[in-house]
Order: structure tokens, then sequence, then C-alpha cells
């Protein structure tokens, strides 16, 4: 390349399209990459605690869909994805109420292909996304890709809350969609109830207003019934996203896509245009694995996993955390959104934590519009128990320095660049 | 979702973003249901002949990925991918004459993957994007989907024609990429001279025009030494795709992106947002058959292959196609595009053609302009000789019949509805 264009750094730096703009890596990203190493307790990534699972027999499936089906596995595939494992998806929707048709189950690289295809099919530039407040990073990211108009919305004790969201829509213009996470909210740890349901879905459906609906933990609830999706009440309103990161394995890179019918065939154009076709590979490995495995056994086996790790992060904070703070109470899940004391920034006060070797997510990095400095989130899905508990005896002790610095010199500096953009599940263990 | 909003059949007929106008489905997709059927021989579909692989090697292989490396291959990995087969990449990019490092490699699903993430990091509505005359559909669609201006350059026998594209250049704005398929093009079948390779490259120099060079093929050729990718010339001005699924197998969905070192991380954090990772289960199968097996030797097989089947295709459309009937011979990949008599239309002739029981791409696939309805594209990778000898014997059949047709009754009715998106690659054995 000539060196009359651009920088010398890079020359296509007048190239890039707007939306490149949104593209930005987070002033995070570096100390994640220090947060790895193995003397870090991080309790900042969402990796599932694949450990759980019993390798040899994924080893001996894979190595029989290679040998039985050799000639499909090591094809191209449909774009919408394996029709049988379409229709095994439908059993496992099933459990949050959602009956469906396979025509209408979209396979994805993931749910975040999902969140992709979905806002490249409804989003012109300028368009309005309501989300949680926090939501999502990787679901942000996405937004942001697209150059959407992203509105945050408050939260009470079970997420979205329904005259917040009202008045959210009676005052912007071109709302596409409501994305929420129901269940056991990333990063908020909360849970909508079944009427709190019911009520965002009437205000959805008053305002015609499209329901985008992420829900790949609602299997990994620790109490109760399993939480209800809100596409069980209405299949033409909501688009639903689900995944096998969470209740088998992430490295397949398997989700889904629900939506209704009508918007069913853009989905699965732009799914081609974005990969050609889901792996037949992972997908029929996940397919066997559905057919032959007591997979809901597998499941509960997470559950439990999951609910004394829970436990182990929450008696530890009750016993160890400065007054001031306060954190959610998740009742499945992966995840506890803690609030600091007055004053405390979660942004700066990361390099100290991680000089203390623990780690975790700066709450602004689940806002697009740099709110969250004073909280952050605390992932347990990892780390063992005694590991959690050491995680937090030393943030406990960083948040007491960091109380007494403020008490001596005055507030904390102002935040930094805010984060934009970062891989929320990669090797933070 | 209430009725009152848009139409019953699709309630979110008015919610869709600009782009997705550009994602419709093609009137020959519901054909191409018909011409999996086995009876019809399909000269269609660009699916490798995977059968030419030993499935026991890479079932072994998979269940050690998993057994020995299952928490790694079970778990979300690398935004841009795994490093050790980054490396190994190299080596299969230096048989190509590029010379990269492991940082400017980002792995995706598929090179499909690569053009959508290029074309969403380059390119906003409206910019032009130059190609060849004709070009891969799926290219095609991925800039449709995000409202690219498309413009065809004039391909001659050595493919994309240097005259035509200084014309272009000079004739269009806001041209941000030429996207250029230099060796055994998809669907032409021509290869581009070292010459040419070179002249096309100091254009795009000269006029500080990214090159996105698609490359699956290049290892596939079945004569002489291998071409040398564009890419091997300027590290800056051109990045490149490559693709396992035709070396290796489509189905593990395994492509990669070699990118200008300042371009790299926009596309990084692109691939972020579309699929969070690649699959470390398909990534770490690929790696370890690379390192363990002798991979040249299993392209040579492929190559033979191939060649032994395009010399069946060439042979019978020597003895059987009528005259006026004018073809590409390509020196590797899989296809060659088919130029019929005066007068005659390859998607009126379609349907014709499937109910005598062989299958082709009709030619306007291949343009965003409705250009190509003289011609079609022809694969010869999946069928094998004897089939391929009584696809071709069918179809001259058919363009015999077509002939007498419009010499009875005048030229072919005009051409319907131009095909748009479809998958070029779906189960058109």
């Amino acid at each position: 390349m000539s060196e009359q264009v651009g920088s010398r750094l890079d020359p296509w730096v007048d190239s890039y399209a707007q939306r490149a703009q949104g593209l930005t890596a987070s002033a995070i990203r570096a100390l994640f990459a220090v947060a790895s190493r193995p003397e870090v307790v991080s309790l900042a990534g969402g990796m599932p605690y694949v450990q759980a699972l019993d390798t040899e027999i994924f080893a001996d499936i894979a190595a029989r869909v290679i040998r039985e089906q050799g000639t499909t596995a090591l094809q191209y595939g449909s774009g919408q994805g394996d029709v049988v494992l379409r229709e095994q998806i439908l059993d496992i929707a099933a459990e949050v109420g959602v009956k469906s048709h396979a025509d209408d189950v979209i396979i994805t690289v993931g749910s975040q292909m999902g969140l992709d295809l979905v806002t490249k099919v409804f989003c012109d530039p300028g368009d309005t996304v309501l989300v949680e407040s926090p939501s999502y990073v990787g679901a942000l990211g996405v937004f942001r890709s697209f150059q959407c108009n992203v509105v945050h919305v408050e939260m009470d004790d079970q997420g979205l809350n329904p005259d917040a969201l009202k008045h959210a829509l009676a005052t912007h213009r071109n709302v596409k969609m409501i994305y929420t996470i129901p269940s056991f909210h990333n990063p908020a740890g909360l849970t909508q109830s079944q009427q709190r349901r019911d009520e965002i879905l009437a205000i959805a459906q008053e305002n015609g207003v499209l329901v985008l609906e992420d829900d790949p933990y609602s299997l990994l609830g620790f109490e109760g019934e399993i939480p209800q999706a809100i596409r069980a009440r209405d299949d033409h309103g909501v688009i639903y996203l689900g995944s096998f990161s969470k209740i088998i394995a992430s490295g397949l890179r398997v989700g889904y896509v629900i939506a209704p019918h009508g918007a069913r065939e853009k989905i699965v154009l732009a799914a081609e245009s974005a990969t050609l076709c889901p792996s037949n590979f992972s997908q029929l490995t996940i397919s066997r694995y559905l057919a032959e495995q007591p997979w809901r056994e597998q499941i509960k086996t997470f559950r439990e996993i999951y609910q004394d790790r829970r436990d182990s992060l929450l008696e530890s904070m009750q016993a160890l955390m400065p007054a001031g703070t306060t954190w959610t109470i998740p009742s499945g899940g992966f995840y506890s959104w803690v609030t600091l004391p007055a004053g405390l920034d979660a942004t700066n006060m990361l390099p100290r934590a991680i000089s203390e070797l623990v780690a975790y997510v700066p709450g602004t990095g689940f806002y697009a519009d740099g709110q969250g400095a004073q909280s952050l989130r605390l992932s347990y899905c990892y780390p063992d128990p005694e590991r959690i508990r050491e995680g937090v005896r030393r943030l406990a002790s960083v948040i007491e320095k960091e109380i007494d610095l403020i008490a001596t010199f005055g507030v904390s500096s102002p935040n930094p660049t805010a984060p934009t953009t970062f891989n929320p599940f990669t090797n933070l263990g």
C-alpha cells in the first residue's frame, strides 16, 4: 500500500465504515490479559465449568458421529441448521413453555450470532433498542456495531421495570426492540416473576414492539420451578434466543433462534450470508448427546455446582464486604451485581484489584452510556468455592483500602475511558 | 402480537431494517429442493467430495482432542481463534507465497464469515465494491446485505481485466474494495497469471483501494506451480481470505482472514460481536489433523479426483454440446462457466433441465445486476465421472430441445425474477 493514503500505522484509517467506529477495544482488555494468570482469582469471566462434563462421553460421541455420519458431519449443511437437532431443540424449549415448530428454529454459532442476525435484520442506524440497566455487554456491542440508539431502562428487584419501560416507549421514537434477559440476568443476577413477564409482554404488544428474549440460563435455576419464557405466551411478538453453551458445552458453539414465522426466512438468509451454515460436526455431536445421554441429569449436576458456588459467594460477601457494599442475590445463573459504597469507582479500582490478585468486570461495561461506575459484576460459575472465598476476601480488602483512600484524599479520580467492547467469556478462569 | 400491526402473515413486515430488503429468497431455491433428489445429476452444488477423506482418522483425532484437551475443546476460546492453529495457517499461506504473522490471522466460521466481517468493517451503505463479472454468489449476497453498490468488471481469459478495472475505478466514486478470486475462479473457472496479478495490484495501489482476495481453491490446481496470492506482494493493501472447507472438510466450518495489521483489530472486534469466538472443538480438530497427518498428500488426492472429474466434464461437453455452446477450461478448482447459444436463457431453461434430471446454477445468480441470463455454472467437484458424463448428456439434450423450440417459436420468454440469494453449497449431490 502506498504511503500517501492514510497513516503509516494504518493506511486504511480513513476507509472504515461508520459503524466500525463502534468497534473499539476496551481499555480493560489489557488488564484482563494480566488477569488470566493462574494466581489471579477471576470473578470476571462467564466461562461455564465444563470440567463437570464427562469428556469420555463426548469423545465417544464425536468419534461415532464421524464414523457413522462422516460424509454429513464433514460436509456443508443447511443454512438453517440440522433438522433433527431443530426438532430436539423443541424439547428443550418446551422446558420453558415454548411451543414452536422446527421450521421456526434457526441454529446459530452460539446465541451471540442470533443477537447479531436479529439486529442486522431489524435495526437501521439510529433505531432505538431498549435494554435493561445494566445489560449484557455482548449485546450492547452488537447494537453499537449496527449503530443503534441504545436506551437503558431501569430495573428493580425483579428486573425490567414496567413503568420505566412504558416511559421509555413513550419518550423514544423508532423503538425496534425490547432486549431482555428475564431469567438469571447477566450481569444483574435478577429474575422476572411470571406476573412481571406478562406485564412486559403486554406493554410490548400494546406498543407493537418486538421483544428479543435472551435466555441462556433459564435451566440453571437453584430453587422452585423453571421460569417460563416470555415467548411461551406469544409466538408472534417475541424472538427467543437459546444456547447450548451453558447447559452442554460452549466450545461447540451451538445456539438457536426461535423466530416469529414471518421473520424466520430473513433471519435464515442473514445466517447464510454470515456463515453459509453452522458446523454439522458440532450440531451432530450435540444432537447425538441429546438423543443418547440423560442431559437433564447433566444440567442438574451443573445446577448443584453453581448453587454451591453461589452460596460460597454470598456467604463470603456477607461475612467480609465493608459496610455500604450491596449485591443482588441470584436464584440461578452465573452472576451477582455488586454496588460499591458511595464515591468508589469500579473501573478505577480494577488495576488495584488485579495487583491484589482478584479480577471482576467493572459495571460501565454493561452500559452503553457511561453509567455503572459504582458497580461491578462477580461471576461464581468457574472458580471452586474455596477460590471464590479467597477472591471475595481479596476484593473486600481492596474495597476497604479504597474507602480509606477516599476518606484521606477525597473522591476517587474520574473514570478513565469507559470500557467499550470485550469478550465477556474469554479465558478468565 | 396484536393484529393491528403489519399484515396477518408477518406482523413485522414494516419493521425490518432497510438492508433486509436485500435478503430475499431466490425463485430458484424451490427448484433446488427438487434438484436434491438422488435421481437428479446435480452439477449445481459446490460441495467438496469429502468421501475422499479417511473418516477413521478424523474420528480418532476428534476423540483424542476431547480426551486430551477436553476442557479447552468444550470451552469458549479466543475471539481471534486458537493461536496454535493460527501459526499452522501460516504454513498453508506460505504455499501461496503469503508471509504473515499469527497476530494478523483471524479464524472465522468459514471464509464466508470473513467476507461478512470485512464488508461490515469497511462498507457503508452506497459504497462501491468492484467484483468480477461473474462473481461468487455468496459474496454478492454479503455486499447486498450491507447495501453496497456492486459494480461488475469485465473478465477476459485470465480473469479480471486490467483496462476494465481502471475504467471502473475512474468512473465510480467511493470504491472501497476490489473483490477478486484470482485462482480457479468461482464461477468462471479462470485463473490470473502472475503478470495479471501484478497489474491488478498495481492498479489497486495507485488508486488507494483495498484488494479483498478470496482464495479457497488455490491448492487445488491440476497443472504446474501453485499460483501465488496477490497478498504475497503486499501485506498492507490486501486482505486475504482462506478456508479449510475445500482442502480438508467444510463441515468443520473453519476459514481465516489474513489482514493488514491496522485492520486486524477491527475485524477481531467484529468477529467477537458476530459469534464471540469460533469453535474450539473444530479448531483443535483441524489443528491436530495438520500436526499429525500428511495433509499435502490429502490435498493431492483431492486434486487428482477433481482433475479426473474436470476431464470428464470437458470431454463430454466437447463430445455432446450443441454448436454455439462455449465454456471455460478450468486448470483447478470446481467450476466451468458455460455460455449458451444466442437466444437461450439459462434461468428459463432450468425447470426443463431439472425435469430431465440434471441441475446447474443459472448465470444470473452470479451477477448483482441481472446479467448472466445466457450463462450457467457447472460444478464437477461432487458427482463421479460417469455421473458427470450422464449429466452433460442430459443437459446437452435439453439445450438442443431449447434451440429447436426457439427455431420454431422465436426467442425464449423473458427472464423471470432473477435469482437473488441462495446457499451455493447446499445438499445438491
